[in-house]
């Protein structure tokens, strides 16, 4: 199986996109590398490893998406950039997955644009893991669809329990609405409707609050795109924040530097639950074909494991199983 | 001037709303108190202080308002609530204004049907102190209007500026549109309109995310009260998930009890910037009287900030000037 991997994404490329995918190889035997990005970048690239060259091919994309550019600009004036031509690729079945560190947005765009929708999807949708004390929950939308319908939240909950199934490997993920409130008729007449539709999921724990979220108290968190990206970004400033005050407060209180030290490294042992290098990219859900993204900030383990989460997309057939679920 | 102070409001009645109501007699010579609530608990907990009985006097309200008690239970099944009794003085000007720390949502429905709007205003709106590394700034709307029409947003902003500048001592307060994105055009047509609509006043400082909150970049937040409540909760949960990952990470590096008595001091130390217990109170914003809500939390000088700032709130004609800015 062929998976195609964007060179040219994330802050680190090209080497943690093309040292991710190298490692891929020898954790899945049965996956290809399909390396799209400027050919010259690409094969300098990966001169610096030793690898079973049978198993990795470069396709030729001279143009590169920068992490800040719209959607449209991406979408639009560059036809030839790693992400457009990957994807098409993707479509015209040269590959089985095409995976991506590079510029959200724009990855949404074009393979909404290029792959299209699956069968009974009203929108596809993007989840984000999300870090709590229990480790990562997921929280989806995470910014593509600033307002849902009430039929939204229910197609997201179904597409996020497969994705949770067949690729977390959590057999019986768990579901909260973000509301203003635990009780039932809290919220907007949308989160009204919403509960009375994810009421018959299995794993529908009701609402949950803002309050909920850090202590991970369901496994999906269920959201409109416009609160789900304010509190994904808002959750990845609090290590930094933290390690602002903490600085503040030992140097007013003249705290020795030895302490200090070991301080820092007690916190940073306890913040790496927030690190999001080490996660491996999610799907974009409901679109007709398998296109993930990751953080910008993916090590090359994190891009290892999201061709690796690719692989098992195809393998557990996701999508089938999306289609089954949302049209049954 | 007199104000009325629930005296069964909040996590601690009546020791703390007597014992601050009765402190904000010192700090303001000019300021009487009307202690509301069943009379027999009120005056039981006066006699355990010292006070110039000539500025104290006693409102019976039977009726006591669950803090987790819906709003329009408290409005229609306790009309004798210490809550209904103390705005309808406030309303017959028997006081000059009311405040409480008690259930915030039966507070702002009670002020609402007592008091009214005042002129021009669309809907009123509650405020939130906010902690951030540079000190609160004040987050509106909280969870009053779950979602906004463009112009309440505009409206929101000139009332929360007021309140800067006339009770938090801030002469140039600073706005920021919560959105997904720092450019222009981001997020739904309604924070568009938003945006163009706050574009006019002075201090507002373009669209802020939710990596920028906990930074304190501008003084005034400005969201629909969805995002805003879910915010709010969020942040509230951030110390003690601190201190849960920080203990797990000791207990399982075995750090020396005693090293770890001195790390938890320097962590609550810095984490004293997000201790609601000693802000005194938000006005309900919008309403034709003077209506202040505390955390459930509040300490006795909480309590008596929250006093101060109603007399303030009265003193510097606040409403007067929110009618002049939201006509002019």
């Amino acid at each position: 199986m062929k998976i195609a991997v964007d060179a040219v994404g994330g802050d680190h490329y090209p080497e943690y996109p093309v040292q991710g995918a190298i490692e891929a190889l020898v954790k899945n035997p049965s996956v290809e590398i399909l390396l799209v990005g400027p050919e010259d970048i690409v094969k300098k690239e990966l001169e610096k490893h030793d690898y079973d060259a049978s198993r990795v091919s470069v396709l030729h994309a001279p143009e590169i998406v920068d992490m800040d550019e719209s959607a449209s600009s991406a979408l639009k004036k560059k036809p030839s950039s790693s992400i457009s031509l990957g994807l098409k690729a993707h479509k015209e079945n040269v590959c089985s997955a095409f995976v991506s560190a590079g510029n959200t947005g724009a990855l949404l765009a074009v393979s909404m644009f290029t792959l299209g929708k699956l069968d009974g999807v009203i929108r596809p949708t993007i989840a984000a893991p999300y870090p709590t004390i229990k480790g990562m929950s997921l929280l989806i939308d995470a910014g593509a669809n600033l307002e849902l319908k009430p039929e939204m939240y229910e197609q997201f909950a179904k597409m996020a329990v497969i994705f949770c199934k067949e690729i977390l490997g959590n057999p019986e993920p768990t579901i909260g609405l973000m509301n203003i409130g635990e009780e039932t008729e809290k919220g907007t007449e949308t989160h009204k409707e919403a509960f009375r539709l994810l009421s018959s999921l299995k794993g529908f724990k009701g609402n949950i609050e803002g309050k909920d979220i850090l202590f991970g108290k369901t496994d999906i968190y269920l959201t409109d795109g416009f609160t789900g990206n304010t509190l994904l970004k808002f959750g990845e400033s609090i290590p930094e924040v933290l390690k602002h005050i903490l600085s503040e407060t030992m140097k007013r209180e003249k705290v020795p530097e030895e302490l200090q030290k070991k301080i820092y490294e007690l916190i940073s042992i306890s913040l790496s639950t927030f690190n999001y290098e080490e996660v491996g990219g999610v799907p974009f859900l409901g679109v007709n074909g398998i296109s993930l993204v990751g953080h910008g900030g993916s090590s090359p383990l994190a891009i290892c494991n999201m061709v690796l989460n690719a692989a098992q997309c195809v393998e557990n057939e996701v999508n089938r199983k999306i289609v089954a679920s949302l049209n049954q």
